[in-house]
């Protein structure tokens, strides 16, 4: 059912997000061929022992080159560095794209050099699907299946050249939002960094000696707060202006509830907590209906 | 290999740990009979049904008489007026345990009618397992196996009813620890009753429009704040004070996290991450390291 949609794609940083993206579009013919850019020899081997890609260089002129999408799939911090080497290589009528979680910082790490080449298209992409596993090792075809991609195409973006990246990221079998980038930063603030920051302030409190008590609430609450921290130092870096504002929000919430325990309103507190469950059950509520209406099931780790 | 403890035991309000404890006395023969004592003829009946009691009645002092072992297990805020007709009806000699999950406003509450019987033992147990379900239809005799289970013994209490009771609990399956109620208190304050307070704020705070983008990391956080808020009103009323201070502990954490926002300081937000990562990889470290010295498998939802 799918069809070549690119001729050449080159993955710079084929690693658990960009390596299941090569595998993907190579299994389902997607692109001509996929090509890995990379440092290291050892991390590009692993990405060609995978599937991920079919030739792999370390020199970004020469993977960039005959690729009409390249994307890039490093962490963030790279960003600005690699945007000097691969935009000047890259083809007329190119897109670039990119997988990163964050988008009005990225837009603004990249833009100094796409502003130079009114012949490329910028169209920044968040596949939200991911595992705390990383390398090609762990990439998987099946990553993106019942996943959500969000794109931040920028004023002016060709309607072919986003309804190809549309129709690729469809492919891979990602739901595609179309959304700004002050949106998109927005919304990751709120549905997954504050959770990320929420987690971590949790574990922070819970001394190791009483660790042996903890149990299935604090796990689950924890849960994210084992993440990598350089990664997500990365992320608080790119969007800290969207996070603070979600944390002035979180800080209100905390100062209520440490006025009602004052007060000892116990029936706010009930009510509190009640509008939180109501809430929740909604969004996990909507999920469920809206994979139903797409008439796919959704493997959630949550019912 | 476990052998009788009790000669009868009497279950007030035989529901989801009533129940299983009920269970399990039944099938290890840890007692000689199994008396559920409940408000509805239909909850007593379900009971009866998955076999959680031998009988089943709705008067206090018929259910009580003739048990050397009275467990309270219904929502805390029935334990008042139960205790004013559960005590006077006890036996001599008898002891008088609950499974709440807090204890020093619970120890408050049924001393009034403790004190006038010296010759019957208060022993304050906390089952930490549980379920998200509720009733005798979801009881299971496995559910504390591996769990564990707090013992808070006020000053002076015999040694011989301690250590039956603390038997008791081994040969369902748990380990026990025994501790103050204060000590108990404090630690369930940071270890559940945080997390649950932390993963309500957050769940406050993502719209419901924005929720069809939130994914494994809010639905890992913000899970335990589907729980029911009644329940959770209870538990924050009864430990009001160590909750409070938790929650102050809590609150300089994220101001502290906002304060490097504000700053800029990625260096330190990462050290800040890495903080908590570690307390918390300590933690599962700890849980697991403590399981295989144990030679037990646990099945916790968490790796």
């Amino acid at each position: 059912m799918t069809h070549q949609l690119y001729t050449q794609v080159s993955i710079v940083g084929p690693g658990l997000i960009g390596g299941s993206i090569g595998m993907v579009l190579r299994t389902r013919g997607l692109a001509g061929r996929v090509v890995g850019i990379g440092r290291r020899e050892s991390s590009l081997q692993e990405a060609l022992d995978v599937g991920a890609v079919d030739e792999v260089t370390c020199t970004v002129r020469e993977g960039v080159a005959g690729s009409d999408l390249v994307i890039l799939a490093t962490p963030i911090r790279a960003f600005r560095k690699l945007s000097r080497a691969v935009v000047p290589a890259m083809e007329t009528g190119a897109v670039l794209s990119e997988v990163a979680s964050t988008k009005m910082g990225v837009i603004e790490t990249l833009r100094p050099e796409t502003r130079k080449r009114d012949d490329v298209t910028l169209i920044p992409s968040h596949p939200m699907a991911g595992s705390e596993k990383r390398g090609a090792p762990n990439a998987s075809e099946a990553l993106f299946e019942n996943s959500t991609c969000i794109l931040t195409p920028l004023p002016g973006t060709p309607a072919d050249k986003l309804s190809r990246i549309r129709e690729l990221w469809e492919a891979m079998g990602a739901a595609v939002h179309e959304m700004s980038a002050e949106e998109h930063d927005r919304t990751v603030a709120a549905v997954s960094h504050l959770p990320h920051l929420g987690a971590a302030c949790v574990a922070r409190i819970v001394a190791e000696k009483d660790g042996r008590f903890a149990g299935g609430g604090y796990m689950d609450t924890t849960r994210v707060a084992s993440g990598d921290p350089r990664l997500w130092r990365d992320i608080c870096e790119s969007n800290a202006g969207e996070i603070s504002t979600t944390l002035e929000s979180f800080a209100r919430e905390i100062n209520t509830l440490r006025e009602l325990f004052r007060q000892e309103d116990f029936d706010a507190i009930e009510e509190f907590l009640a509008r939180a469950k109501q809430r929740r059950d909604r969004i996990v509520r909507n999920q469920i209906q809206g994979d139903s209406d797409d008439a796919t099931v959704q493997n959630r780790d949550d019912t």
